[in-house]
C-alpha cells in the first residue's frame, strides 16, 4: 500500500472488470484488493490474493480490512454475502440487490412489481405449462434458465414445447425443483443499453442511452449514444434504470440491457449490477468512465460527469482473439494504420468466443468511426 | 503475469511517472515491472523489486527478463547504463542520449553545436569566470549546478560573481573539478514546453505545445495548447523537440522547456527524457496520452494520434497537499464541487512543496476551465 493511501476496495473475482477497474483505483489514490478465482487472471496485476468466491471462510478473510466489497461478476452465493453483511461489512450491491442479478425469475417478478416494462413472461415448471405459454405467444418464446447464464448461454429459442426438456430434466436432476423463465419472443428494432451509477447515500447518475449489437447472444460492438434515439426514449430509458437502481437498492453501476420495440416501447432485457461491456465506451468517450463511477459509487463518494467527449464514442470486442500468436503479435499492424483507435488488451489467451480485448474509436462522424473501430478489430481477429 | 502478455517492460524508478505508466501498460497488456527506491512508493502497485538504482549488480538482475528498459527519472548512473547495454538489453532511452538530460553542460554544449537556439551561456569554472560572464550580460546571470537540480533545486539567479561561492566550493571538494552553468537572464514572455515521442525506427509523435506556469522554480500549472500561440512558434517548438530526438537518438517521450521571449524567439531551457509534468495534461487531454507513447516508443510500436480532445485542458499540480488528513479525506466536498474535474493521486504523504498529485479539466472556453482547475486543486492544498 503506497504511503498515503486511505481507501481500500476489495473486488471479488479477476475477470477483464476488475483488471479495468485498476487504471481508475490509481488515478484516484484507491487501494484496490482483487480475490482471483486462479493465478493469472485478467486482473493479475492486482491480484493479491487467490481463492474459491463460494468459500465463506476464504472470501471473510480476504475482506476483513477492506473499506468496502464489491464485484467483477454476480456469482458469489448468497450465503456467502450475507456473511459479508453479517460480519459489519460494506457490501456494494448488497446482497438483495444482486439477487434480481443472479436470478433471472426473481428479477422479472421485481421488475414487474414496481411497474417496470418487460417483456411477457411466465415461470414455466414443465413442458406443459411451457406448451401454454407458446400457445398464448404466437407459437414462440425465449426459454432462460433462471441462473447461470451468460453471453447468451442459457438463452435459447423454442417452438415446441419439447424444446426445453433437457433444461426441465436438469432442474429436477438439482432437487431443487425450480422453474425455467419463459418470455414472448419480442419483435424489437434494436438492442440498447442504459448504464447508471448510484450511491448507497442515493445520488444517481446516467450515461447516455447506447446501442448494442449483439453477435450470437455476444455483445460485440456499442454505439454511443444510439444513434437517432428518439430523445422521448431516451429519457424513458434513463428513467427506467434509474428507477430500477432506487427501488431495487442498487449501489454501484448497475448496467440495463433494453429492447426498442418494433412499435416503439423501451422493454427491460437483462440487468447487471457492475461495469458491464454495453459501458467500456466511457473508458475514453465519457467524462466519468464507468469503472472511475463505479469505485466512487461504492465509496460513497460524490459521481463523476457522465458527459460525452466526443460526438460518437463506438466500442468492438475482440471476441475469440488471433487464430495463431497474441494479440501483442498485431500490434505493428494495427497501430500504424489506426494511430487514433485506442486498445484493451485483456491479457487473456485467445480462444474462440473469448472476449480477449475491445477497441474504441472517437470523433465527430459516425460511419469514419464505425469503419475505424471495426476494422482495427479485424485485425486482431482472424 | 497474466496468460496472454508477451511484452516485458522494466522500469528504473517507483515515483510517480513509473505509477501513471501502470494504467497504459494495463491497456495495451504490457508487463510492466518496477525497481522502486522503497517500500510504499508512489508505483507500490507495479513494484516487482526494491533496490538501488547505482547498484550496477541489483539493475542488471532486476532487468534480466524484460524486452525494454526505461526509466522513471534521469538519475541512473552512466556506468549502470552502459553495464545494461553491455549485457545486451534494449535501453530507452539510451546512455548517450540521457547524458544531455544528466549533465545541463553537456547538454548546451550538444544543442549549441545542433545549431538549436539557447540562451546565451559559458562554463565557470570559478568566481572570475562568473565575473566575466557577468560583465559580458548585462551584471545578471542564471547559474546552474550541471548535475542533480529538479523542479528549481540547483538553480540561483545571481548578480554578483561570489553569490556561487557555495557552488564552487562544492565542486572543488568533489574532486572532479567541474563547472557550473551560467546563462543569460533571459527576458521571456513566458514559458512554453512541447513533447515529442521518437522510436527505435525513426518515427517521431510531436503534440501541441504548452504554456507551463511555474512557482518557485516548480510547474504549477500547464494549458494546452499554449493559448495565442503563433503557428508559425508552435512549428519552431515542434520542429526544435524533433531535431532534438533526432540528432540525440532520444528514444520514448523527449520532453523540451522552452522560453517564448519578449522579442518574439523560441529558446531552449531544459530537457527531460521521459513523460514529464507539462504532459500530464495528455492523459484526458490527448487522444494518446505520454504514458501510452512512452511505452508504444520504447517498444518500438507504431505511434499513436496526439490530437487533443477538447479545445482546451489545463493541468493543475497539487502541490504540497492537505495541511491536515490525507486527500482522500477532501474527496466529498470536491468532487461534489467539480463533478466533471478529474483527479490523480499519487499515494504520497502530504509534505510542503511536494508534488502529491494533479488535477485536469477540460472544455471549450478556457476561463471556464482554467477556473475549475485552479478551484479544484485549492481545494485539496490548504
Amino acid at each position: 500500500m503506497a504511503e498515503g493511501d486511505s481507501m481500500r476496495v476489495a473486488v471479488i473475482g479477476g475477470g477483464q472488470l476488475a483488471r479495468m477497474m485498476v487504471p481508475a483505483a490509481i488515478n484516484l489514490g484507491i487501494d484496490l484488493r482483487v480475490l482471483a478465482e486462479s493465478e493469472g487472471m485478467s486482473a493479475d496485476l492486482a491480484a493479491t490474493d487467490v481463492g474459491d468466491y463460494r468459500n465463506v471462510d476464504k472470501v471473510l478473510q480476504f475482506c476483513s480490512t477492506a473499506d468496502v466489497v464489491t464485484f467483477d461478476h454476480e456469482h458469489v452465493p448468497q450465503a456467502v454475502l450475507h456473511a459479508l453483511v453479517d460480519a459489519g461489512l460494506a457490501v456494494h450491491p448488497g446482497p438483495d440487490a444482486l439477487l434480481a442479478a443472479q436470478d433471472k425469475l426473481h428479477m422479472r417478478a421485481a421488475l414487474t412489481g414496481l411497474g417496470i416494462p418487460v417483456p411477457r413472461w411466465a415461470a414455466v415448471a414443465d413442458s406443459a405449462e411451457l406448451a401454454t405459454f407458446l400457445e398464448q405467444n404466437n407459437g414462440a418464446a425465449v426459454v432462460k434458465t433462471a441462473r447461470g447464464g451468460y453471453d447468451g448461454k442459457g438463452v435459447r429459442i423454442v417452438r415446441a414445447a419439447t424444446e426445453a426438456d433437457d433444461w426441465f430434466a436438469a432442474l429436477a436432476e438439482d432437487g431443487n425443483g425450480g422453474s425455467l423463465l419463459a418470455e414472448e419472443l419480442v419483435d424489437f428494432r434494436r438492442e440498447l443499453a442504459q448504464s447508471v451509477a448510484r450511491r448507497p447515500s442515493g445520488q444517481v447518475a446516467a450515461w447516455s442511452a447506447v446501442e448494442s449489437i449483439q453477435r450470437d447472444g455476444v455483445c460485440a460492438e456499442v454505439i454511443a449514444p444510439a444513434p437517432g434515439l428518439d430523445p422521448e426514449l431516451a429519457r424513458v430509458a434513463a428513467d427506467i434504470a434509474t428507477a430500477i437502481a432506487e427501488a431495487l437498492n442498487v449501489t454501484g453501476v448497475l448496467a440495463v440491457e433494453l429492447f426498442e420495440t418494433a412499435d416503439g416501447r423501451i422493454l427491460v432485457n437483462e440487468l447487471a449490477m457492475r461495469p458491464h461491456n454495453s459501458g467500456h465506451w466511457s473508458i475514453e468517450g465519457s467524462v466519468t468512465s464507468q469503472f472511475e463511477q463505479h469505485l466512487r459509487a461504492v465509496l460513497d463518494l460524490p459521481l463523476g460527469d457522465t458527459a460525452p467527449v466526443a460526438g460518437w464514442t463506438v466500442m468492438v470486442n475482440i471476441l475469440g482473439g488471433p487464430t495463431t500468436g497474441t494479440m501483442a503479435d498485431r500490434y505493428q499492424n494495427a497501430f500504424a494504420a489506426f494511430p487514433g483507435v485506442k486498445i484493451h488488451n485483456y491479457g487473456k489467451d485467445p480462444r474462440p468466443g473469448r472476449k480477449v480485448g475491445h477497441v474504441t474509436a472517437m470523433g465527430d462522424d459516425l460511419d469514419t468511426v464505425l469503419h475505424e473501430a471495426r476494422a482495427m478489430a479485424a485485425l486482431f481477429g482472424d
